[in-house]
């Protein structure tokens, strides 16, 4: 019990900061997308963040962390069970560090992370209800097994998988189901032209964006910052370093290759590449040193811009560009973990090579099971006349802004 | 002085994250009414809380604090006054725990909050003079009055009433108040018809009041967490997991209960369902187990809508909800205190009664009494043009959005 | 290493703070600002907290903190470096408190917010590419030199200037290259009319600039709190007091004395008031007494007021009010500490006023050399044309808002 209470200080801070992190994208995925669909995509994140917390203490937590297990899938049992002494008080020493409402609580906050990177890329255009029922599944069954794998102890933290902070656990399991549900669901109208050219949509509010993007980013020094899972002073510090440093250092790569591509400052390039930074130094933040951390973040700068371009390339439609910052930065992050820093090396690449592959299997598999399932039984897509009026308006009869009136100046 | 760097510490940032609560009531009453009072609306919020924090340091602090008393007024002199110990330096052993200076900004920014839910309920037709004169003095009065009777160790302490963090103290002052004002005040024009039917007025800007709702439940993280006014683990982390699962409690059972009546995703209800579930934890939070803490949200959750739909019928016009969510969901959770959790049983539910009626004898009254001189004197009603008009442009000689042009797509 | 985990989380929660400080940047000085250029301050913000932190790490670090030099300019090479202990772990004893690494990251916050005071004032009509080069010369050379002769232990440490968080070394130091900058630039089109009146320009979102308003005081606890250097609880919670109350004194000072001047209940001026008030307590938050405290506070808000005018009267058009606030009130902040508080004296306030000088020297040379360079060699002015179009449609191609529809009611 060394050191609990500055722990647990630690701990419920960087809790408090990793659900902050849902302002930071409800803003940033409004701020990209069009007003008609405002209220709609708020009505989602507020739906993941307090049904999210729900399931995971119903039966998420358990199923993530449940004890001694086969490896696969292992479950302790329905609601929360807090481990008491022999006195019947709350049982301190129970990880030698915070304590179990703690533990509970910041991963909870972790657990609607996930659901909400897909939000984002299927918005304006996919039905509530079912997208509903797809958060439920994910949140509560899936989300959890796959983090039991490395997390809880199962087969891929035996075989020396390592994923510090989730670039994998949280943001490509995210991102792979946020693949498949645009493959499932189609672009937007108007998205693609006949000739297969891709136009652009505007986002209606870049200021909520900017916004969005500067919250998340304060967010991450909680969800990396908590990842070290105790308030030792050199972990901690400098995992904050290698964080702020990836992110600074993704924003200006993005900035600048986008400006030398398409000879523009592009602020909304620039804001992807500071999450492209976030995302990619999460998987190692306290396994690099600055230098390598600006490395990563980086390339990752680099890769959004070309992600963005080839998800296009694709004709699929993410209007917020989730896949690019989750899925491939992830992805990137994960291997980075064998490519810089003290873990670097063949075998820990290979390593890093089979928990990704092991996350595009459940993932992939599960998200298209129940979006297809979804799919071919209520139907996942609004009705053309809905998406053309805008999902506020049908299913939620009101408006983003009632009523701005025009200043001429 | 056990622990007092670290309780010291976590008491600064629950008194950081207070202080931002100011922001979150800030939005949302803006979103939640019309553009042309959004000026006005954020004037009176700047006011509270810098007028509050300087009213607190010159008064209310020693009234709420007076030391030995007589149980229902005392009062320890003007200003600040620091303990010293013998070498003349801050007698750090004062309260065992964290600073004096710290007890001094945490209390305070309690203090600003209950103005801050007045301010929401008489929204768009208050007169700014006379509602500046009204929080004035319910700040450096009645408010450090009433809380002395129970956190100051007044004869509601006596009594065993219990309240945690204040569903009663601060939530039900400011409700009680909001009630009073409201009903001298009246409805804003056109929000009951002749024939007595309610009409909607929209809010207007729901993402702000959804960014409100958002920052209001991470200040909560301080509110509640706060109140253990320790960094003890145990109480601490339990307070946040019973918050959190309270907020998400009270808005999904909003959300699925006002979808039931009124067949619509309604986001409005299910932000102040969250609010509602908030609310009404406050009182117990450190008390109850995590399903207790479920239940009492999931209820406040049911009595938002219910309280809402009946406020409308009594022809009280409440803008933002604030009567259904501090004054209805501060008594549910006051009682709640003796109906769930350790201190459960008849007796702590009457000591409970008996808290919740001193309350209202004292909000009430004061209110009515201030209010009423100001109705009968200043008058405390805008005239029917500047309602029309809005205030920001009769009081402040501006507009929120100067210069927002129309970009057909 | 007396509470090095203590102190090392305290400075890490203030670290994140200060960062959250560039949200509150940016939201004040695009709400004060017309929509039209609002993409393009944005970008600024976010080039200056990401290129700022990487040069930071690259040059600003031990440019500012040299170890012993000659007191004017001393440098410890390129890059960050870890002081290691003799078993390659990090030194964990290095300062004696918090680690080297959150030791950075917090400096590296200050750094980038110099140049933030900037980009406020020289908006609206500044070229994007010559601010950037700006921006990068002042952060990683000019700000990091400037701190070395106070922080870095320099030659007006030597002589006893006092400057407990920055009114000098942060707020003037930005404060005198926002009065360089917009001498040269000159005003807005339409700010002054040909007979010398001065027009006024509205901000665009005042919403978003009150949010930016509290934002910054909320970082205000980490800006003034963090600079304890410790987790101290008696200085730590000393300073939040004396910081919060000069907040709060500022503010109304410039509400009251400002609705005595123009009959009217000013908001912009009420918010400028808080952040003059912040900006003052600065240089000694942690020498004053409450009261001193208001005093100081109270003084900084009468200044605003004439501040703001008198720059107008000067035809030099700064839209946010940034040299009221980060200049003059910095200037008042430092004297004050030779007026008020545990150093005040004839001594102490000629210490004062050498450091303010030296800063003034520094600053508006080096600012005039680099402006004027740019001036007469890329220009620093963007065309009639794209001022009166926007620098958003012209350097960014994009629009803030794209498609905010009119909704009569």
């Amino acid at each position: 019990m060394n050191n609990l209470v500055e722990n647990n200080i630690w701990m419920m801070i960087c809790t408090a900061l990793v659900f902050f992190m849902h302002l930071g994208f409800s803003l940033l995925e409004i701020g990209l997308t069009r007003q008609k669909n405002t209220i709609n995509i708020l009505f989602k994140n507020i739906f993941i963040i307090t049904v999210g917390l729900l399931l995971y203490c119903l039966v998420g937590f358990n199923l993530m962390y449940p004890g001694n297990f086969n490896g696969f899938i292992g479950f302790a049992g329905f609601g929360l069970d807090a481990p008491l002494s022999a006195d019947n008080t709350l049982d301190l020493a129970y990880n030698t560090g915070y304590t179990y409402w703690t533990d509970f609580l910041f991963q909870g906050m972790f657990a609607a992370t996930a659901a909400t990177i897909v939000s984002g890329a299927v918005a304006e255009r996919i039905k509530l209800g079912p997208f509903m029922i797809f958060v439920v599944i994910y949140i509560s069954v899936i989300y959890p097994i796959a983090g039991s794998w490395k997390w809880g102890g199962g087969f891929l933290d035996d075989l020396g998988f390592y994923d510090f902070a989730g670039s994998t656990l949280v943001h490509s399991v995210g991102g792979w189901a946020a693949l498949v549900g645009i493959s499932l669901l189609g672009a937007r109208t108007g998205k693609f032209d006949k000739d297969g050219n891709t136009l652009v949509i505007l986002g209606h509010n870049i200021p909520l964006a900017t916004a969005g993007v500067l919250i998340l980013w304060l967010g991450w020094f909680g969800f990396n910052g908590g990842s070290v899972l105790s308030a030792d002073p050199e972990l901690t510090s400098l995992t904050l370093v290698t964080t702020c440093l990836a992110a600074s250092a993704g924003g200006v790569a993005s900035f600048i290759f986008s400006t030398i591509l398409y000879k523009n400052y592009d602020l909304t390039m620039f804001l992807n590449g500071i999450l492209g930074g976030l995302v990619s130094i999460t998987a190692g933040a306290d396994l690099m040193s600055p230098s390598e951390a600006i490395m990563i973040g980086g390339i990752a700068g680099v890769i959004i811009v070309l992600g963005v371009a080839f998800i296009d390339r694709l004709k699929l439609d993410d209007p917020v560009g989730a896949i690019a910052v989750h899925l491939i930065c992830g992805v990137w992050g994960t291997l980075a973990v064998g490519i810089f820093g003290n873990l670097a090396g063949w075998s820990q690449f290979s390593s890093q090579l089979i928990g990704v592959a092991s996350y595009a299997a459940i993932c992939i598999s599960s998200s298209f099971i129940i979006f297809f399932t979804l799919k071919k039984t209520m139907g996942i897509r609004v009705s053309e006349k809905e998406e053309l009026e805008g999902l506020d308006l049908h299913e939620h009869g009101m408006n983003a802004y009632s009523d701005f009136r025009l200043n001429e100046h």
